[in-house]
């Protein structure tokens, strides 16, 4: 897909960059960044865990990262006057930049408190001796990348609230952000994403996503593919797991709360959250670069519509987490079909549903509603 | 092992089964269940979910559950006066008992409202006409079971002040549960757990735990085992991944925060929450049932050590799963490895760690400190 991106980047006082996204062009974004901060270092790594087959990021310098500050200090507002925040703009558009804290994007270095650990790419398994090696539970560098998305400069504004003109920006700038991270050296997965609300650990309330480049394919997104692999091992080279599920759920009519000429919304059969909805292309596509100019706005349109229907279930915005699933960079990338998949915890007005033992400790999930129910209750708030 | 369990079994009102383990021998447990409940007739169901490979308990009925209620309307104190409780007697020491509002443990009957769905055992795979067939995305009946293992009679107390006397009746029960529950019919996994305080969703004070037999082998221990069987696959035929991890932890010595004659306790190198510990027998057993009765004693101990650490860690009780991994009941029995993890979500004094969108939609976890310094936090306060 190829939408115009009105785009200025810039660079902040510690080397972050910064980039502008605007609704039109021809608006200059030379503001500069008047702090004088150290240089950006951040120190991150990954961790591989021999049971679960899977990797950990450690991040040690987010413990302190701004929580929760008071709207006059918040750092996604534009600057304004003496009030200096991380976008040097006195207002903006759409903005994505580099976070201070993030979860990705350096290496520890010198850490020889680890004994035999650090090495990157060591091979695994066992020494001589028949003790395991230093790279048993290998650790190596965090690279990657972790930026921020502001969708507006209104800090009371929120994602369901933009116009159809601000979403074609957010979408634009989602296009190009997943472009230039699969070129980013070491980045094997580009993740888009929203927490929206306190009460899921969100820490700024000014509306904004994040995306990660992560140096792995993530734990869930290697599952997928596995069944997606074994799918269309059993069912022809050409079959899609994530077409059949689509094509049983148009047979089913169970669980289907919206159907657009290009998507589908509906409530899984096997939801781990009160409120999930997934959404699908009906097209086989693998990421958000593969959708045409007119599917990402109908695509931008039917994600705001479904946003209002989480706020309309309470009669009140609701916490929820929306997750662009896209192909990986470089493995499994026609295995892949592109969902969006939204989760809210709320069980009830004013409970949370807890993930505790059985889900964190076993991976299993108990669900309080059934799917069928959940699924007419989003069609009833249309 | 084969410790003594001075146990007297009976049932309540509505046909659940409850069992007094006592801590000697003789006491009578005769006082019947004066409340009239309607028979108890839950109803479950699980669901498969064929992009994780994964089934998802539905159990409708619990919605309605018991939610912290005032310690004098606690279900699970002894009966006292008019206060029928869910233990009948007037006094207790360990009891277990079937959960009113059980994940598991019935099955819906004559859903007609779920097309293709209910038929258990169909077979997957598509029909003639190349369209999903019914049993694509299949519902199965919940059969299994959960029970409540309550600790002590006394509402205030926790499961870290019980004496070494009360300690060895709570072992004797979890073993005679995992024992029997392997038994009932369609029980493929036996999870014993504690989930400790209101910030994880524990919905009741009362110090207990909670035993569930789970219809399939959980998604975490499938993992496990795989991973299990391809170390032993690439490292001979008596080679355990457990025992490897458990060596090489003993080898760098970076992580460990105790070891007694016949356990190890370490923070895990990739762990997912902020205090998370994993204590391993050393010897190579698969289960509970399989330690002997000094191991027993040595393990309770070391768990109470281990959980005021946990206390001491922020000077106040803090919420905390205990979670005891024992080998599933058919499969991969020679693989598994018995552990005991323990996690707590609490990284800082008032702030609880928070899984959004990368934990929940890709699992793939950050943590905020080095494993290593967890471990010495862990060691100082012992």
């Amino acid at each position: 897909m190829t939408i115009p991106t009105n785009k200025t980047r810039t660079v902040l006082s510690d080397g972050r960059e910064l980039i502008y996204f605007d609704d039109r062009p021809g608006i200059p974004r030379t503001a500069p960044d008047l702090r004088n901060l150290a240089p950006h270092r951040p120190q991150s790594e990954i961790r591989y865990d021999p049971v679960l087959d899977d990797w950990v990021i450690v991040a040690a310098h987010r413990q302190t990262r701004t929580n929760l500050p008071a709207a006059s200090e918040c750092p996604l507002c534009p600057t304004r006057g003496a009030s200096l925040s991380e976008i040097p703009a006195d207002d903006y558009h759409v903005v994505t930049f580099e976070n201070r804290f993030p979860s990705l994007g350096g290496a520890y270095e010198g850490r020889g408190d680890i004994a035999g650990g650090g090495v990157r790419g060591a091979p695994g398994g066992l020494a001589d001796d028949g003790a395991p090696s230093a790279a048993f539970q290998p650790i190596e560098p965090g690279v990657g990348r972790c930026e921020v998305v502001c969708f507006t400069s209104d800090h009371t504004s929120s994602f369901v609230r933009l116009s159809p003109e601000r979403l074609h920006t957010v979408a634009a700038a989602w296009v190009d952000r997943t472009l230039h991270l699969s070129q980013v050296p070491g980045v094997e997965q580009v993740f888009i994403f929203e927490n929206r609300g306190a009460e899921i650990g969100a820490t700024l309330d000014h509306p904004h996503g994040q995306i990660y480049g992560y140096p792995f394919v993530t734990s869930r997104t290697s599952r997928a593919l596995a069944s997606a692999a074994r799918w269309r091992d059993g069912h022809g080279s050409t079959s899609c797991l994530f077409c059949a599920i689509i094509a049983d759920e148009r047979e089913k009519r169970l669980r289907i709360v919206e159907e657009t000429p290009s998507f589908i919304a509906f409530v899984p059969a096997a939801p781990r959250f009160p409120y999930e909805l997934h959404v699908y292309p009906r097209r086989h596509v693998p990421d958000l670069p593969s959708l045409t100019a007119p599917e990402l706005t109908e695509l931008m349109s039917l994600q705001v519509d479904l946003l209002r229907r989480y706020e309309r279930l309470f009669d009140k915005p609701i916490p929820y987490m929306a997750c662009w699933h896209q192909a990986p960079v470089r493995v499994g990338r026609d295995l892949s079909h592109l969902s969006l998949q939204l989760m809210s915890p709320q069980r009830a007005p004013n409970v949370l549903k807890f993930f505790a033992s059985s889900e964190s400790g076993m991976h299993a999930y108990t669900m309080d509603v059934l799917p069928e129910t959940i699924a007419a209750r989003f069609r009833d708030v249309k």
